[in-house]
């Protein structure tokens, strides 16, 4: 039996690889929202003992790769390829963390959708033959992030209440067929880029919704099903107002996903209690709510069946100051219980 | 038969996907260069009638798949997936020409290795069963580096001799199976990251040779031959002096490469008559070099087999500010004449 290319952009895998494991970390305000308890690692402050925000950033992603691997069980030479991303320029999380490794790595950018892909491609490996266990990682760092992209933390600036808030974190998952698995990974499609002409770049959520929509319409398409396939959708993080928007775009299309579509924005944080505008966003916020919430759930019998979709905004801040649109990115995979 | 994971970190395909169609484009002083008459596709200047280089370099992308997918003869919805990057931050070239293409894309940064790791990635889809065509595709843009990396091009900055040349190019390599090959792939060595501790953002070739020397030593005893089982091995961008020191690396280590160890960036351009100081860098040399020199000689008879290793430097602007080495990684893929 081989893997099947379905439809137009999807796989369905003739083996379903497992994800065997998994790692996270998470900065204080991730603590404290509702996954902070099942956090692998918690971050004392947002340096992580180190001298700048990147290097923190770097030392969380080295950190969370390295307890994956120690929760395996595996030796570090078992383990053939990671894949990875971040949001900094030039990749500089996911590139420095790779010096300590010594693993063949695949470094990726897919903005916010990073999660999804470094999982697609981990799975494509593994179910290709080509590894027996790959390590599927992304990251985010708050300060990091506003410093590069926005402004400078220390101005203090106010954003509208569509923003959404950069997630301190990193989400690693380890994926092979050899082990006990924690869930199965039994289809993929793979995003295409899509721009509806959004310019505010604060309304990350507005930008990706497109591309979401595209993607959980083209997998629905693509795999001949309707939403009530899945017992939730996951967006990565678009927060309240872009699920909203992908709601109303999916629902243009013909299907009623109801409250099963839902983003992971809207779960890191308790957004009565913490303030985070219209949710979390960023690599690490898809990556820490699938290790902390969605996996959990397929494991306990809450879900038996979900699509996880996380959403990138291909902007940079170059882009926006020549007045450029905001591209957006979505990479879905099908998770199952075993 | 089964792709075989070979060694530590190579791949040798069981049935070796084709390189079955190229395309590229050079900027001026490229098209002044040896290389220059047979790139697809002569930009008229920097600005390649847009309104900024970031602009020009993504448009140029744009144009250099859409060739190469004119030149297969095939229509684009049979292409499933492109794999790109691009230097520009948040991988804006690569990103922003996804836009007109409808094809699902994986983003991928991997600094000047880009080639190397897109081409790797696209022959594992293929040969993996998950495409029946893929799309690998790298760029750069000097005046979008300059500005980016270094300094203000205005300012008529001078470099020290063994600093290279960003090349203005790119180039797509269409992989597959059915058609008209031009050459075949038939294995991958993907690289670790690697840092030897140079500082010197100029010195981009010592930077690299650690990583390069590292991905072909590994490569030899993954194989289990000698450099002698190619015609050349070609690096991507370590110019004169970063050569000079992968082959000291590679000889350390028992292997004697002679005259068949030559890179990329001291072919693109003509250094007696073309003032590019140590030679060729950027995703774009090692690309350029590939489709209108490698592929050609493969295609002629000059070469029988070769191992091509696009070599990129992690760093960032920001690393360096922060005192930070420069880490490297090095991607092969070994190419044969059918």
């Amino acid at each position: 039996m081989e893997n099947q290319h379905v439809g137009t952009q999807s796989i369905a895998f003739a083996r379903p690889p497992y994800v065997l494991e998994t790692a996270s970390a998470g900065g204080l305000l991730e603590q404290q929202g509702p996954l902070g308890k099942s956090l692998d690692i918690a971050l004392t402050d947002e340096m992580n003992h180190e001298d700048s925000w990147e290097k923190a950033e770097s030392q969380m992603v080295l950190s969370t790769i390295r307890r994956v691997i120690q929760k395996s069980g595996l030796d570090r030479a078992q383990i053939q390829y990671i894949f990875a991303g971040d949001l900094m320029n030039q990749l500089t999380a996911s590139g420095f963390a790779m010096r300590e490794l010594a693993i063949s790595f695949f470094g990726l950018y897919g903005a916010c959708s990073t999660m999804g892909e470094s999982m697609q491609l981990a799975s494509m490996a593994v179910a290709g033959g080509y590894a027996s266990y790959a390590v599927a990682e992304a990251s985010s760092h708050f300060c990091a992030a506003e410093k590069q992209f926005r402004q400078p933390l220390a101005y203090g600036g106010q954003k509208p209440l569509y923003a959404s808030r950069t997630v301190m974190g990193s989400g690693s998952v380890l994926i092979g067929y050899q082990g006990k698995p924690k869930a199965k990974i039994t289809g993929i499609t793979t995003g295409r880029v899509i721009d509806f002409g959004i310019k505010d770049s604060n309304n990350m959520g507005a930008s990706m919704a497109p591309a979401a929509a595209h993607t959980i319409c083209q997998h629905l398409n693509d795999f001949q099903v309707g939403p009530e396939e899945y017992d939730r959708i996951f967006t990565g993080d678009l927060g309240e107002y872009g699920l909203q928007l992908t709601k109303e775009l999916v629902e243009r299309d013909g299907y009623r996903p109801g409250e099963r579509l839902s983003d992971c924005g809207m779960i890191i944080y308790d957004r009565e209690n913490q303030d985070v505008h219209a949710g979390g966003s960023g690599c690490g916020c898809s990556a820490v709510t699938l290790i902390n919430y969605i996996i959990p759930g397929l494991q306990s019998g809450k879900f038996k069946k979900v699509l996880f979709i996380p959403t990138g905004a291909l902007l940079s801040p170059l882009s926006t100051q020549q007045g450029e649109s905001i591209p957006g990115v979505a990479h879905a995979l099908v998770l199952e219980a075993v």
